[in-house]
């Protein structure tokens, strides 16, 4: 049964494992440097909609059915659905999910959704499900008209931004199941070190993305060194490259297993996205199209994935606030057993 | 364990209960029929805060110090914390719990988030967790402007709307406490048959709360006589006269022991609140302030609540979208041991 460590650490005990995952994306994301593990692309971004919220809906849609094809569940197989977005109301997960009689609990962790959404499920997996669906997504053209300017507008993008993935990520979490096999999550805590720049919110995620490693490493007794790949959800350049000197200072070095998925799914210099990606959909994509199939296939044994999320709205910046972050990490392994 | 029976019902095995909860709101909400019930009154509506948004990240700060004030423990005790409100973003509960140093878990399920917040937190009190802290909150003048219009513009209300409680509540749930104990949570489904009038949103949550309440029963072979008390969140008057209806066409009919929260908070005919009172704070509030206090001295003994959500958001109805509803359902008793 799943069972906390530590100040924050659960460890999943059961054979949790992912049964499937599916990504989709647009465009953009096909031209970059991950468009082949992609399950679905759609050149067109509305992915035959009438507006780019529903586009997100549908987005989920497909991710989920995907991924629901793949391992052979029907909707009807699955006791709950954790998924979120960054809509206002998040009304792409929840317009997403309408009608499918699967019980659903909405979640908001900007973009730290997909990790929340799977930690959620894997404890329930641990316990009281037997089969849930985490999914999360996010649109470039929804998320800039609501956060930032209409697109027709044509504002420019400073050094520091990000560009919204417009992808959907989703997982089916089971009971006996995997590889990849979940191991522990950890949940975050709301950090603010006072960044009020919301085109610099790698930076403002970074100090909780730190809390979380470094609580993580504590509470297992474990450091970089004891898994393939550790990482971070989208804290882009700026953020990354922060990341690595927190870390640093609590005595936690990288070797050359540290990335983040703000910088994996487009080609920085290409693609023309600044800091790299952001958005739930980045790291929901780059987890279940990019990495859990190398953590299937034995490529990768042990991984920690973090997605982060920028808690603010353009409210709480309007009103002068600064902005806090929060980051959830959940720890795969391709092997079965006890590996703390 | 928690374990699922049946479709939809996780049943809570551990003596998982209520440590202490709180209930904080203002005027409007003292001078009602149940003022006397709430732990804090500020007649001050912006609770000493410049705006009404961080007005009501306080309210979530302070019913949250009341009610583990109550208990004797204190945040550091807390394992989690599961919260949200109806902010964009959710930003009134991300600002309440900043700082806090225990792990957030954020959720958006509109007027549904407290059941949403208690039932999570009864699932992982069952397993992974001691004591989690569990709330949600809503202020009338911050979701006036976000969801309507600017109070300034001193819109005229149609007969069926509802006033938004500036209101919050919070509650302990822990491994080994109670009464209150948590026997079982039900977590709904999106049900959507239609409604498109957002000034109506106690009409379009009703399917969800028949679907939800109908399967609990068929789940756990019970029916409403076996309850003392069978509370909906906020589907207001015309909300709760359809849900009468549409429970007695699926066979079950309440004798005098259904009620709602919309319909408690307020007088209707003194306060002009037209069909009564909605938002997270509502329910929240009502149950944590009123409800739980009545199981926990055994006046009530077996009680459902069950709080409500619309799950549109503004740009989804001018988008012509219809208005999907979900609502999350707490068995609460005031007796150890199986009831069902």
């Amino acid at each position: 049964m799943a069972h906390k460590i530590g100040k924050q650490t659960i460890i999943i005990d059961g054979d949790v494992g992912v049964s499937s995952s599916a990504a989709v994306g647009s465009k953009k994301e096909g031209e970059g440097p991950l468009g082949e593990d992609f399950d679905i692309i759609n050149e067109d971004s509305r992915f035959g909609e009438k507006t780019w919220e529903k586009a997100e809906s549908k987005m989920q849609e497909l991710a989920s059915q995907k991924a629901l094809e793949k391992c052979g569940f029907s909707m009807a197989d699955m006791d709950f659905i954790f998924a979120g977005d960054l809509l206002n109301q998040c009304i792409a997960s929840a317009y997403g999910v309408r009608g499918k009689k699967v019980p659903y609990i909405g979640l908001y962790g900007a973009c730290s959704t997909y990790a929340e959404a799977t930690g959620l499920a894997s404890v329930f997996c641990d316990s009281a499900a037997k089969h849930c669906l985490a999914m999360a997504s996010s649109h470039f053209c929804s998320a800039e008209r609501q956060y930032r300017f209409p697109l027709e507008y044509g504002g420019q993008r400073p050094p520091s931004s990000q560009w919204t993935a417009t992808a959907a990520g989703a997982a089916v979490i089971s009971k006996e199941a995997g590889p990849p096999y979940i191991k522990a999550v950890c949940f975050g805590t709301v950090e603010d070190l006072g960044i009020n720049d919301q085109n610099n919110m790698g930076a403002a995620m970074t100090p909780a993305a730190a809390a979380t490693l470094a609580q993580f490493f504590k509470d297992t007794y474990t450091d970089p060194s004891d898994y393939d790949l550790i990482l971070t959800g989208d804290l882009g350049y700026v953020g990354s490259a922060l990341l690595v000197e927190l870390m640093a200072k609590e005595g936690y070095n990288f070797h050359g297993n540290y990335n983040d998925c703000g910088l994996m799914i487009y080609d920085r210099e290409k693609q023309q996205v600044e800091c790299g990606a952001s958005g739930c959909g980045c790291s929901a994509s780059v987890v279940s199209g990019h990495v859990l199939p190398r953590i299937k296939s034995g490529e990768l044994k042990n991984v920690l994935v973090m997605s982060t999320g920028a808690l603010m709205s353009p409210t709480s910046v309007q009103q002068g606030e600064t902005i806090p972050g929060v980051a959830h990490l959940i720890c795969y392994s391709s092997e079965k057993g006890n590996i703390f």
